[in-house]
């Protein structure tokens, strides 16, 4: 099944468009796992168990697991959640960019080595950068395009002929990427207006939104710029705002209670219209 | 030391503007060290061994080691350098790029965990993103501005007000990011004109300058039009054409004959001017 259709099915079966980021930041794990053999999976597969039944998907964030020298780790996270919760579409977000034969190498990677279910890509070398992701056509491939830091003005708000980067690259994400309907974008939720054009460029492509929570993003306003006519279309991520909700013996619970109301919260907004 | 001096050194001591790539693919070893417990390192270090009296840098690309899951041998391939080569840089090609508290990690990576002098990342994510490795002082940040990939063009060329994006990231590069005197630019050996372009703008700033070799690109016209006055501002890196000169039993003295015949190449072509 190509990964668009699984994550409609989630969005369905699930009824969220909620995301949990895993960044599994060693200085903020919970004291008492301190003493664990794999401390960091133990921490994702606890908080993965408590809000699977809440999310369409997991994203974990490798750049946690590499500077922990921890990839044994994320191996087994993602392969924890492939067994233990396989109707959630897991997401690498590890936003790889470079030239073809190398980014040959980070789509075996994603694909084969984490087996990944989408990963996401940086487009700053273009085309043929992306094209060994876009061959695995049953995976998903989310493209940055206006991201949810500060800084992504510097390069992305620039404007090209009565444009900006960012939706030159949304339209190229729908009109030259796109041949085997497996490109995403991502938006961050910290731009709601942004997130609305690019909404207008893309039709009905889902659109990862990272950036609620910690990051401050407003979730009503995502919703009514970013979601589709049947008020889908979204993958909204959270991260630090879930998995440290709680740092004591009842963090996978408090984990979980953060995940509930952040859904409910984002069901609240949908309209369908 | 910081690492442009570092590179300094290393220019004058070595007479080499060379830099041995080292990308491992499974596929290319010679098929006698498919038997060695660590076979990607075996091959690393002998073809760092051999060419290391050659060099300016090395630059190992970590996807190739990612894909490969051999982390732990990029570790030793650094570690092999660092001890027994102690007086070349090593640049850790990953072209990483996200949002500031990931960028913290992938240059905990870099930098703690793989000990590299120098990494490459990506700047679509503006200043914050790169911020995190810029802090590091006495590390190297190579920012990628015009790659040497057929796609570099879908946004590197775009025209922004009079300019290219890839002269605005070189112009970025030169006065905002380089507070602590530590960037790098990433061109392409294949674009000798734009290479002129931005050694126009970026003055004496060190530029790293992949795709001689398999890519094709010219080692006279690069140094024609990317030599600073004294002859030097350049590290031209070659991975396969060195990597894959032999493939036998004597696979190590082929690298070496290649990167001598490249050094050389280069050196004849530099102009003191």
């Amino acid at each position: 099944m190509k990964f668009i259709e699984r994550l409609r099915l989630a969005w369905m079966a699930q009824q969220s468009l909620l995301c949990v980021g895993l960044d599994p930041d060693p200085a903020k794990l919970p004291r008492h796992l301190a003493g664990a053999k794999h401390p960091i999976f133990a921490f994702g597969r606890a908080i993965v168990d408590a809000t699977a039944d809440l999310v369409c998907a997991f994203k974990p964030q490798i750049a946690y697991y590499a500077a922990a020298r921890a990839e044994d780790q994320l191996e087994m996270t993602i392969a924890h959640i492939r067994r233990h919760h396989p109707t959630i579409p897991v997401i690498l977000d590890a936003k790889r960019g470079d030239v073809g034969s190398t980014a040959q190498m980070y789509a075996q990677e994603a694909f084969e080595r984490y087996q990944a279910d989408a990963v996401t890509v940086n487009p700053y070398l273009g085309f043929d950068s992306l094209a060994p992701f876009l061959e695995y056509a049953d995976k998903g491939v989310i493209v940055l395009c206006r991201t949810s830091n500060p800084g992504a003005r510097d390069l992305q708000d620039l404007a090209i002929g009565g444009r900006t980067l960012y939706q030159l690259v949304a339209e190229k994400a729908v009109r030259e990427w796109n041949a085997n309907a497996n490109v995403l974008l991502v938006v961050g939720a910290t731009y709601p207006q942004e997130l609305g054009e690019i909404r207008a460029i893309v039709g009905d492509m889902p659109i990862l939104v990272p950036g609620v929570g910690a990051q401050g993003g407003d979730v009503a306003a995502v919703l009514a710029n970013g979601a589709t006519a049947d008020g889908t279309g979204l993958v909204i991520s959270s991260s630090r705002a879930v998995l440290y909700a709680g740092s004591g013996g009842d963090y996978a619970q408090a984990a979980r209670a953060a995940a509930l109301k952040l859904r409910d919260e984002i069901n609240a907004s949908r309209k369908v219209r």
